[in-house]
Parts: C-alpha cells; structure tokens; sequence
C-alpha cells in the first residue's frame, strides 16, 4: 500500500549529462531480478555525501568514507567516477570478511573501467549479517557497465529497490543566468528507516557548476531538510547513504556561494527533489497508509522541536490510532509528555489536526467537536501542529501510521 | 494473547493486615464492570511512591505528589490511609478542570472516611483527554468502602483492569526475628507501556515494620529494579504509579537499614514481588506471544547497557522478527549501533540468544547455524544477551513482541 505515490514516468524523469546508469542481475539473492546497478561519473564530477550514524555501520559505509576522504586529500584529479550498488544483501555485520568484500567489488569495477579503487564509491542494501556472494556481483559488473545510458534512471530507481513497491525517482529543472540546469535522484526505502544521517540509499545528481568546496555541507544540508526529517519505524539502518553528484557541464558562471542569485535558484530546487525523493520513502513506508506531517513549533529550539515531533512520530498508539482513524489524541499529548522537554509546562500546549484546534491550555478544547477530528483522521495526508507555548523555533517531521501490513512485512521479510 | 501468564489463584493471594480492599461499579465509561476500587490503610501505616516522569503528567498523579508531600511536610499523624483508583478514564490532558475533578474525588472520599483530603491518594486510568465523570465516581464511593475487606485482592487487580486480560496479584512470605511478614501486590497495564518511574499503576504492600523514612528510597529501588526495567511499545504513560505500602503491623524489631539481615530478607522477598508484578504486565503486553530478557554486559555503564537494551526492546524490526520466530538477528546488531553510544566499537561485539552464540567479534560466528537460532526463537521465553565488550557494566530489560494484535488492540481500543 501506498500513500499518494505513483510510480514516475519515464519522460518526467530528465538525463544528467555527465551521468550514465547500467542496471544487470548478478543473482544476490533471488534469481530474475535486476539487483546490481553501476552509476558512472564523467570526469571533472565532484561527489559529496552523508552516511549513517549508526555505529554499526555497514562494510560499503566503511569504504565509502574511506574513498572520499582519499579522494579530498590527494587533491589529484582522481574524483570519483563509479558507483555500484547491490540490493538483496546489506554486507552490514559481516566482520572483516564484509570490509574485504565491498573492497574486492570495488577493485573488480576499477579494473574494469581502468579507474583506481579509490575513485569508486559501494553502497549495500538488504539482510543484515550475511556474507556478500562478491563472485556474482563482479561476475554481473560487465553487463551492468555494458547497459549504462543517461536515459536509465527510472531503470536505476527499479534497481535499487528491496521491500519498495514503487520505484522512486523526480526530476526539476531551473535556469541558471540563462542555462537550463538539470537536477534528478532516485531512493530507496521502506523500512527500517529513522535516517541519522540520509536514508536508506539516496541518489541526488546535477549537472550544475558548483564548486566542489560546496558539496559536502551542502549534501548535510539537504540531508538534514529532508532524508533527517523522516522516520517510518525509529530502525536507523546500518546502510544509510545519500549522494549528491555535480557533473559541472552547464555552461553557467560557477556557483561559489548559496548568496547569489543562481546559488539561490539552485538549492531550492535540489532542496525540492530530496524532499520530494524523502516523502516517496514516507509514502512507500512499509503497511503504510497515512502521510502525516508532524509540525512542532513555540518551542525555545528546534532540537527540543524535533524531539517532540520525533516521540510523535516513533509512537506505536500514535501510529496505530492514524491507522484506525480514531481520534484518540491523548496519546500525541503523552507522547509530547515523554519526549525529553524536562522544563516543559503542560498548561501551555496547543495541538491541531490540520485545521482543527483539539487542545488549548494543554486542556481539550471547549469548543472541539469529535466529529472534526475524526474528518481529519480519515483523510490520507494529515497535518499534526503542536505549539509548545515557550518560544519560536519549529522543525517539521513526516512519517506514516503502523498498520496490520507492517507486522506482516516484516514478520515475513526474508521467508 | 499471554505469554505463560495465568490468573492469581485467590488462595495464594495472602491478605495484609491492615489493608482492606473495595470494589464497586461506578459506571465510568461502560455500565457493569467494576471501574471503583478503594485500599483502606489502618492507622500507623507508612506509604511512598513513585510517578511516571511524562511531563504531561494527569491531573491525579500531580495530587498524589501534592499530598505526599504534605504528609511529610506536615509530620503529624495524618498519613495516609486511603488510595482511590478509577479506571476508564485518565483524567489526563484534561487541564484545571481535571486537577479539580481529581481533588473532588479525594475530598467526597475524605468526607466519608472523616479524614483530611491529603490522606487520600487518587489514582485514573484510562483514555486520555476526556473529563472525569467525578459525580458517577463520587456516587459509587460508599458501595467501594461497604466491599472494603482484607481479603479482595484479586477483586482489586480487576477493578484495576483496562487493556489487561488477566489480573496481576503476587504475594510472598518470609520470616523475620521469628515473625511471619507477609508481602502482597497488584498492578496493571498492558500498552503505553515503557514506565519512566513506574508502572500504569502498581500497587505493593507489606504488614513488615518498616521506618517509614526508608519507604521513598525503597519505592525507588523496586521501582528501578522492576517497574522501570520493562517496555511493551515505548510508550510512557501520563499516569505510571507505582506504590508501597507497609502498615508495621508485624511484631519483628524495627528495620531501620537494608544491611540488618531482616533488612536483608525483606528486600529480595520485596524486589520480587515486585519484578512479578512487572513481568506479568509483559507477559500480559498487547498482542504479546513471547516474553523477551535483553540482558546487556561488557559496558562502561549500566546506562549505556540500558541504552542499548531499550534500543533493542523499542526496534518494531526486533520485534516483528522475534513474533515471526524469525532469527533475522542483524536487526538487534543495528539497534545497538544506533542505541546512542557514541564510541561503539562495533568489533568488540558479541550477541547469544540464551545459550547460541550468533555473533563474535562483529560478525557473524563462524560456527552459528541458521537452525540453532530458529529453535531459540520458537520458544515463548527468550534471551537475547548481548555483549559490547567494553567493560564490567551489566543492565536487563524485559520486553515482547509486536504482532498483529498489538495493533488490532490499538487501532480499535476506543471503538
């Protein structure tokens, strides 16, 4: 089940020139299904990208932090120029074994492109804790490389999909001092996902001119207004990465700051796509059939924002009455409760349903009507706004409801 | 759906002197159950307590603290000599006027007991957010105390009954200086289960003679040991209440220290009950069908194994997987990388479900079969022991599964 999510079409999703994707079945795990995708890089390319935070991080996290930071210290032109990610396998608590497998796949695709090791970044994603089969990856490399095309990114969305239902991939364009700049990504995700850093596996690419100094924060920043900001079950996986890729081929003058008028134009619309690429894993989120964006503001921070939009956010009664469109909306007020403001006053809380005021005064409003919290519930985007009372800073969270099809997915993922 | 969980026998349910129990039907929320329960303290008895630490905390839980305080404020003879217990309604999220409800009811109960409202405790459970039918209440008090008897215990831990299927009533008996001290407790709960003091409401007590001034640590420690060591849904609730009583009936010398040998005695008859009373609300956890230890060693703190064992008991991932019997252990590996310890070294860890080793030095061990973990995690009662291999600290959670029921439960609880 989805929220509002359709599948993207072909024609919507728009080439990066300086990018090209081949997709192939190496046979991870299931056989006749298409689970090894190369994403190859022009050179001149910059590359940033955010990792999970999860200390148990996955082998390929391991060796893509190692490679980037090479890569920012030679100060050669060796940039990254390949990507190469599996599905079906997480090579996440798999030892030493893991670290060298995600090593000798990265090394196989160098050989092939006659690249360095360093210049290729490996991203894993599947079950958790089984050795990598890194024989039937670099032995599927050659029709991976063989069917890369800068018209296959839906293919690559498909691609990279474990429990998705739908591939997920958008596209935007702006006009940089009169080029047209291109920006389109592709995620992956359904669950286990409480990003600490980016999602599951997100894609971002551009062939805007940026100067390669503004990558790394800017792939924090993008990350932190949209992969940060979801949670469909709390899991923070062992695998999240997101990427951001500028091929620089736009002709525009080079953007060296986010104050000019092109920076400007810019980050709005990439901040767009990775907002658009975050919802659809929201909307995709596994039994999910409510998106509810959680609002938090009068808050004195914005950390103390997000804690309470997370507690909402993470509850199973909360989560589980969105399902029932029940409004039982005591328990978002429990959850505001637990969510670590220890100075805070209960006498002081708002709550609304999209429109609906539901509590003043931290007390039910007088003037509240089941029968219009109940309109709310039943709708399949729902707005939660919580005003603390105690300051101005907001944040904003999304996530989805806990349902049935929750428990049976992931009581069967791997029967 | 219990997991190993049978109702109290009414004849291992030993009585306390000095403590007598009542129960009525007040009509709260539905008509024919008993929603009314009183617990009748003689003169002489010494009472503390712990709350829940929600911030939204209801309307009864803030007049408990009120009144104890002023009980030992005040340090004349009015102790407390009467606890009133609803169910059905939380009196929580109900702002002044639940605050007055909830002082009405302690005055009416006072009234008829000639004592001063302060002696009396309140107690709701139930949904949040809706106004407390004080007058239904307040009309259905004398029926209570006409019922009042030291042998309604178990009527007791149904009256306190919400979401629970089975009452929880435990007792024990020790010898001390000679003396037969007898200890007796109820408690209930069964989501918005993740107590951060205590449980939804539990209630202990014991005819030992007790120095009242050890009581408030005492409730603390048991409540540490027990109440604040479990977790069904991460849910902490807005009115955990987790009290003991001691009405120092017995003849045996006064105990003035744990370190005395009665002190000694005492303590662990007293712990427990009250990590009986504690598990039962597990083992009675919506939906529950497996009953989880998640014993965490090798910390540099007992925090931090804390940390790392709610992380696991709180994982929806963890916890469909163990309602599958699926061993798909990588999913506990991810939760203790995210549990929030920074400096994890994530090849220190080692992971056993009860007596198999899955995991030796961050991996997969060499030596684990898919089999040994499958017939683990078809038992109804399992160990997940977990160690980081950083030091000397140990800390225990209990927790369940999450299936399919828990979110029927939740989805339909109000309908």
């Amino acid at each position: 089940m989805t929220v509002n999510l359709k599948a993207p079409v072909p024609a919507h999703i728009l080439p990066i020139p300086g990018v090209r994707l081949g997709i192939a079945e190496a046979g991870v795990r299931k056989v006749g299904r298409k689970d090894l995708t190369v994403i190859l890089l022009d050179e001149g390319s910059a590359v940033a990208g955010v990792f999970t935070r999860n200390r148990f991080c996955a082998a390929p996290v391991q060796v893509c932090r190692e490679h980037l930071s090479q890569v920012v210290a030679t100060q050669d032109n060796s940039q990254v120029r390949a990507l190469v990610i599996n599905t079906g396998n997480a090579n996440a608590g798999t030892g030493a074994k893991g670290l060298a497998d995600a090593r000798a796949t990265t090394e196989a695709l160098a050989s092939l492109l006659k690249l360095k090791p360093q210049q290729i970044l490996p991203f894993s994603t599947g079950v958790i804790m089984e050795n990598l089969p890194v024989d039937r990856i670099v032995a599927g490399l050659p029709a991976a490389i063989a069917d890369a095309h800068e018209q296959h990114w839906v293919q690559a969305a498909e691609g990279i999909m474990t429990t998705d239902t739908v591939p997920k991939a958008y596209s935007a364009q702006v006009v940089l001092s009169g080029q047209t700049v291109t920006i389109t990504g592709i995620s992956k995700g359904a669950g286990m996902i409480r990003p600490n850093m980016a999602t599951m596996l997100g894609f971002l690419a551009t062939d805007a001119n940026i100067d390669p100094a503004l990558l790394p924060a800017l792939a924090t920043d993008l990350a932190n207004a949209s992969f940060n900001r979801i949670t469909i079950d709390g899991d923070t996986s062992t695998n999240d990465s997101f990427m951001v890729m500028a091929t620089r081929k736009s002709a525009h003058p080079l953007i060296t700051s986010w104050d000019s008028t092109d920076g400007k134009t810019l980050r709005i619309a990439l901040l767009s796509v990775a907002q658009q690429l975050a919802h659809a894993i929201v909307r995709d989120g596994e039994g999910a059939t409510k998106f509810i964006t959680i609002r938090v503001e009068g808050g004195k921070t914005a950390e103390e924002c997000r804690l309470a939009a997370y507690a909402i956010a993470h509850s199973p009664l909360v989560k589980t009455a969105f399902f029932a469109s029940d409004p039982n909306l005591g328990r978002i007020l429990a959850a505001v409760g637990y969510a670590g403001i220890h100075d805070l006053d209960q006498d002081l809380i708002a709550l609304y349903l999209d429109d609906v005021c539901v509590v003043q005064n931290g007390g039910r409003n007088p003037s509240y009507q089941e029968s219009d919290g109940q309109r709310v519930m039943k709708q399949s985007e729902i707005t939660i706004r919580v005003d603390l009372g105690r300051g101005t800073a907001v944040d904003t969270v999304w996530t989805c409801d806990l349902s049935h099809d929750y428990v049976t997915i992931n009581a069967d993922y791997r029967s």
